[in-house]
């Protein structure tokens, strides 16, 4: 071992101690006499003295070598610092060292390593490896190992088993695109890596593992929006014999397990509960962030047939109540319509209602509406004066979706959306199935393998949009952790979904014959939910970035600039895989 | 929920209590009045009794349908037995059921869910999730899970961080060969599925993370043995600041700790070391079996030159001592004799002398060697009357594998690997580098990473084969468990480990580049370890079958014979790859 301690556990009862450490050098000071190392390492940093006078002149020769990022062994004694340093917890030491090994030398790195880091994310991202060194990124990924380790924990305790499930499967079309591998044993054929394990976790059930866990690597072929990465990890369980009712109750628990154990933070079970159906209208979303109310509210038919004829020839108008917003400025109400006119949002424009002070109103439509009709406004948000009502209007679920953006920026202006505060809940009674009008068919919401409401099967048949799922997703702070649902285990429910979504009989058979003829061998009614593994993380460690949270991420075009991948293979092994590129002229 | 209790729980405590419980049917058994259905869970099996004077109409027509695999709900009163059951713990009682809900029907499956079932692998292969039913696959993998959890227990306590590393990296030529992955994105570029997160784990510790761990899947595109899998799952260490011994102490630290966890055995350590060298000559192999002795003696210089042609001209004989075996038959030698010669072991011949107990020799040689020479080789293994030597002869390593193979075979016919006994020890001094002839360079023996004892420096400019490395494998009852290295951490002595592999500086660098680049930052001192997961299970589980103890494994094509992969893929998945195959004609 190249050393007795690590950097971070000395204390003044070694005072006197003869002790070896290891790390890297954080910093040197030279003070005309005195030259002080801050040593560091996982654990901490420890400062090293060294006395011109008294200290060897073989060390004093060897540390003048030494610069930042170094890594060396230094052996001495232990002692009381003169001017303690109460910001660490080895504060109240020092180390004499009389003798210093050099294990490693280190060029200038490319950016200081420093909490807060003067390098450019790509080039960050390049040097991995040193970024890693920051205590910023260090403790993300050592929060990511406490949740890991704490999530198998809570499962363990309740019979969870952890089962791996494999990585080279199937190819199926239906869904997001797969990754593929091809297959050298067997030419032109290919397996795919998983989008998630649903099928076997459900087969797992099937078989009577009856709870099932794993923490497990997924992939998806997409086109990186800013805050996906094409391999990503989620919390996968699943459940026999249960109900909708008792996987909620389940996961509720794991999640104020991990609040309790990893933040010390004790939150409230049950989790509230909210329909789909409450979640859109009351907030755009089906992500809420009911950390903060100011709930949409709609007032279309108190506001049409008025004259005002922006209102009259949309299907929906409605509207969020900003307490204590009524002293906005011209240039802040301007900023706001801007806000909603972006390209993303896309609304025309923005209508709002100041509820003054003096109980008088001033507002954008003044022209159009008096001050009974806009007391009338304002009493429907029961709004107090001083209060600000901001109104969109236009086509109803799209509004909402403006609303909800709206009513974020006024969270976060409003400084409602406090860091430390976790406001959970679980959204339910989703649709089954989603209309997409470019294709002219129906799409499953969560995926093919979810049940319906049983009160709901009459929709089958006359009105499929209509039918809810037994699905659910738990939503905190706006950020969709996870979802789930209770799964079809029937063979003919199964069938009629899969050709409810376009499948023929065939393409069932090809792609989920092994599923199908599963069914034929008693089933367990059975359900579950996969978290986002990267997100709790994210969320745990209060940033908005998955990316912090994982070790060696990707760049937005799915590149590992560090390692340098992908990159083109050698012909021999394409040539033994009996593929051959097939490359489309560039425009 | 589907219930109250499991099937496993029920106790004379419950009597009288409403219960339901869920599961499938095992067996029903109808005795003329009494019907008796065995309901099977997870957690066990209660035995459900209907009494055709007693019980309700309705419910006695419904289990008339019921037959095995059937999942059925049952709510009903816990009642004493009269015959009680000692072989499982719920057999004190049964329930008397008043309602009875079929919640999935089934048709008989392809084989008995049994312990002992009737179907072949390759059909239970087919129907996995329905092998998953029966005890001792179910068994297999909560004893998986068991071995995994308790790995993460004992890690966690000494710091061990859990970090995913990436999945989809960059492909390298040296050592197996690797799955790829084409990239959409990229056309023409691939990634490639790790053989071993080797250089992550390696960066993580430039990265100042101290102890990294993880239970991590591997791949590697080999033609599969038989115990091979494409995709296997790897308990994968790193250390900073360490020397061999640390990282010795803390992984049998491990093993001691699983043994007494998981199977309640206590081992010894420190674990028996024991030279390559050492091993190759007394055993034959670098993974002996020690649970039993008879070690491999060479005897060249003392039947050469006597007369015997066969002796004469070879390299080297040698052989080994099985005690009290100068039993053995003539049919027995001649099966030994058969033994060797197997084309996968190919020994010429095999020399036996029986050292009978009345003092006299009885060998295959009495035309070539008086008493008194056989005396002499008797006196080498220090044989006692009723012993017997059996000798073969060739070129020395060759031969020495043979004797290996021999000496297993003796060992299970006299019974002595004793199942439920586990004789750790660890394989140190391992040659740096094997020479290929065919290819005439030499070969990394464990990886190019690995660091070479100091003190063989001098050997790498003139005889490279004899640099002995820091490497060790943990081996249990012949089984090698898991190999480690301390690593090289520096850029020279990486350069020039590359170069003796035959790389050039261009190949090195962009296979490796990015290695050899973070070597200019700071490195401390590494190494680290991997163990095979799946054999770990196999060794705890009794069995010599990896296969066993995955949930869903491939056959040894590589296909997963239950979802059909790998599997052709869709004309438009290709194009979008930009890839075309390439079939080459089917002779």
């Amino acid at each position: 071992m190249h050393r007795t301690h690590n950097c971070g556990e000395l204390r003044p009862e070694h005072v006197n101690q003869k002790v070896t450490l290891s790390g890297w050098v954080q910093r040197k000071r030279d003070k005309g006499g005195m030259i002080w190392i801050d040593l560091r390492d996982r654990y901490g940093i420890t400062q090293l003295a060294f006395d011109e006078s008294k200290t060897d002149a073989e060390v004093l020769k060897r540390i003048e070598k030494i610069g930042r990022e170094y890594v060396i062994k230094a052996t001495g004694t232990v002692i009381e610092r003169y001017s303690k340093n109460n910001n660490i917890p080895t504060g109240e030491i020092e180390v004499f060292p009389d003798e210093i090994i050099i294990l490693s030398q280190s060029e200038t790195p490319p950016f200081t390593i420093e909490d807060e880091s003067d390098g450019s994310d790509e080039l960050r991202m390049k040097y991995r490896y040193l970024d890693i060194r920051r205590n910023p990124v260090r403790e993300a990924l050592m929060l990511r190992h406490k949740i890991a380790q704490e999530t198998r924990k809570y499962l363990d305790t309740f019979d969870f088993v952890e089962v791996e499930t494999p990585n080279l499967i199937k190819s199926t079309p239906e869904g997001a695109r797969d990754f593929v591998v091809p297959s050298r044993m067997h030419p032109g054929s290919f397996y795919a890596l998983p989008q998630s394990p649903q099928t076997f976790k459900q087969l797992l059930m099937l078989g009577g593992m009856d709870k099932y866990f794993q923490i497990v690597k997924c992939y998806r072929d997409e086109d990186l929006r800013a805050d996906r990465q094409p391999e990503f990890t989620q919390i996968d369980c699943e459940m026999a014999f249960v109900e909708q009712d008792d996987i909620m109750k389940t996961f509720e628990g794991l999640m104020k397990h991990l609040f309790n154990q990893v933040k010390n933070i004790k939150i409230e079970t049950p989790f509230k509960r909210m329909t789909w159906h409450d979640a859109m209208d009351k907030y755009g979303s089906d992500k809420p962030d009911i950390r903060f109310d100011m709930e949409i509210h709609e007032l279309t038919s108190l506001v049409q047939n008025q004259g005002f004829k922006v209102f009259d020839m949309v299907e929906y108008v409605g509207g969020i109540c900003a307490k204590k917003a009524a002293s906005y400025t011209r240039k802040q109400l301007d900023e706001l319509t801007k806000f909603v006119q972006k390209p993303q949002i896309g609304a025309k424009g923005l209508v709002y209602v100041k509820c003054n002070e003096d109980g008088s109103f001033k507002s954008s439509v003044d022209k159009f509406f008096d001050a009974e009709a806009l007391k009338k406004w304002a009493d429907a948000f029961n709004a107090e004066p001083g209060d600000l009502l901001l109104l969109l209007a236009g086509d109803k679920r799209k509004t909402q979706e403006q609303l909800c953006e709206l009513r974020l920026e006024m969270g976060n202006q409003l400084d409602l959306r406090k860091p430390g505060t976790f406001a959970p809940l679980w959204i339910v009674d989703f649709p089954l199935l989603e209309w997409d009008e470019e294709t002219q068919r129906f799409y499953a919401m969560h995926h093919p393998f979810t049940s319906a409401k049983t009160e709901d099967n009459g929709f089958f048949d006359t009105d499929p949009g209509k039918i809810r799922a037994n699905a659910y997703d738990m939503v905190i702070n706006g950020v969709e952790l996870g979802g789930g649902s209770i799964r079809i285990h029937n063979r003919e429910d199964q069938a009629r979904m899969f050709k409810l979504l376009g499948f023929t009989t065939e393409e069932a058979e090809s792609q989920f014959g092994f599923l199908m003829n599963a069914f034929r061998y008693g089933v367990p009614p059975h359900g579950g939910i996969a978290f986002g593994f990267d997100r709790v993380c994210a969320l745990f460690g209060g940033s908005d970035s998955i990316r912090d949270y994982i070790a060696f991420p990707k760049n937005n075009a799915g590149r590992d600039v560090m390692i340098d991948a992908p990159a083109p293979i050698a012909n021999t092994q394409l040539s033994e895989l009996e593929l051959k590129l097939n490359l489309k002229p560039k425009h």
